[in-house]
């Protein structure tokens, strides 16, 4: 890993090298060589429409186009179509704020929009390791941007809500400091840009947000010429839980034909569980599964029924 | 955990006491009491058709209506309609062999049988804690049985392939030495029946097989009367990684509007990066996958794409 003194470029989130769109025509805030290193500002996720100070208020008056809020795009010399890009994520640090909530009813998104009808926003304070939420329970940081992609093949604008075979708004978790991913290139230079950063976030982000923050991101680019992929991989050491050891864990599972409603169903048995044993509003426990409570397929095989499991750590709770 | 001398029953795996389908209707093989513990003898979980010896034809002749051979049931005195039975695994023991395996093509079972016309068998040498692969590649064991259920409250027989809401074939591979399973009883007694061990499985159990094995499960069972759950939940402290610890993992992201087919694609992408790195016939990949591979839905909440990726330890290869 280099150290900050080695830092070729720095993208500062000023206007012009901030966006809220994949768009392959966009001409690069900054172009870089194959193996440079890069420090990349990003901005609250919603382009710092809300602050340490905002409320649900202000949640509800956010104005969506600015979704997300990505620095870039960086154009890499080297890269072209067919070609692979890693992206080693060198350092990444956060402001010491975040907020997690979601949004109402119908318009609403998030995993169970339908049993949430009214918003909800809360504000954590962040130490250096950790997010505190209420009742003494903690939450321990494993800060990611969940946006890294490139610019699609496809010409026009493209929100950036939905992940693409280029990346961008893949929430994977495990994308922390220490980790490389591998996007595939569909146009010349990649076009890079990254946002969206998550100081903790639970395997499905199910309730829409993670810990949402400010952050800076430092990576390092390579051009791979002799590497196919056709979506991204990525290399990791984890966390895999919250202390990184094999820890105590609760798990509710939903089995249902279809794995989205199994999805479902497991985390509201979670949600359930969380409010019974620690006393936890469901709303509450809502924005927690977001934020540290993880989703694994226990089984997609034994027809006609499968099996989603959400897993909560007993440690987060005093 | 109790010592092995305080065994109150032993249910040998003999004709009278092995069923392959789910009944209300079928006499307990045996009676306990809430509290008491019991050695369960479970035989390989085709009721003894695959055996060391057998070669991929043996696989091909097998008769399905054999699936799954359980050892059951045994009625819980205290149990009644509306009750919660904890299950706990107090000791998980193999005897040296195992197995995976997949069907063929169209009739075939698997995430990914479209892809793969032909059989496959590989029989495992089972060491204490390891399976040996092939090239120098060891699969970590955890033995646990993937069956582990009540009768449902609907009449009578039910093939064992699918899980439901009172457990059966979940497949969770958590259940191992020193967990605890929740299942909600449905019927007087509860009709517990236990089969389908594996001793090591990856999540999603992909190729429709784990490492399949007799083994003996020894249980405590509890009924309680003041818990609801709706589906099963589980207490484990793992393992969420081969070594129990934070370890370097490779990943393969899976993106695409519906869950299933973005599993079928991480899936696939990692039979590609397994073959491709480590040599491997994809039926191979695909046998390594279903044994040690794990699946996290990383976001299922970015409309209209939602991102699985599949897991795998990089420790695992010599």
């Amino acid at each position: 890993m280099q150290s900050k003194s080695q830092i070729d470029h720095t993208l500062e989130k000023r206007d012009e090298n901030v966006h809220s769109d994949w768009n392959n025509d966009r001409d690069p805030a900054l172009v870089v060589d194959s193996g440079d290193v890069i420090r990349v500002e990003c901005r609250e996720p919603l382009n710092d429409q809300i602050t340490p100070e905002s409320d649900v208020e202000d949640l509800l008056a956010v104005n969506m186009e600015h979704v997300h809020a990505l620095t870039g795009p960086i154009s890499v010399a080297q890269a072209s179509p067919g070609d692979v890009l890693s992206v080693e994520l060198l350092e990444i640090s956060h402001e010491g704020w975040g907020w997690t909530g979601f949004f109402p009813g119908e318009a609403g998104i998030g995993l169970l929009s339908e049993r949430f009808p009214e918003p909800e926003l809360f504000v954590w304070e962040l130490q250096d390791d950790t997010g505190i939420f209420k009742d003494g329970i903690e939450v321990p940081l494993a800060p990611f941007p969940g946006v890294v992609g490139l610019a699609p093949e496809a010409n026009g604008p493209h929100t950036t809500i939905p992940p693409r075979s280029v990346g961008g708004n893949i929430d994977i978790k495990h994308l922390i400091e220490g980790a490389t991913v591998y996007l595939p290139v569909e146009v010349e230079g990649g076009l890079l840009s990254i946002g969206d950063c998550h100081a903790a976030q639970g395997d499905g982000e199910v309730c829409s947000t993670g810990i949402e923050a400010p952050m800076d991101v430092t990576i390092r680019v390579h051009v791979h010429h002799d590497k196919e992929i056709r979506q991204p991989q990525f290399e990791s050491t984890g966390p895999y839980t919250p202390s990184g050891e094999d820890e105590l864990m609760y798990g509710t599972a939903g089995i249902s034909d279809d794995l989205m409603d199994a999805s479902k169903k497991a985390v509201w048995h979670m949600i359930e569980y969380l409010s019974e044993e620690y006393h936890l509003s469901k709303s509450e426990a809502y924005i927690l599964c977001s934020t540290c409570v993880d989703l694994k397929i226990n089984e997609l095989v034994d027809e006609p029924n499968w099996v989603v499991s959400a897993y909560v750590s007993e440690g987060l709770f005093p």
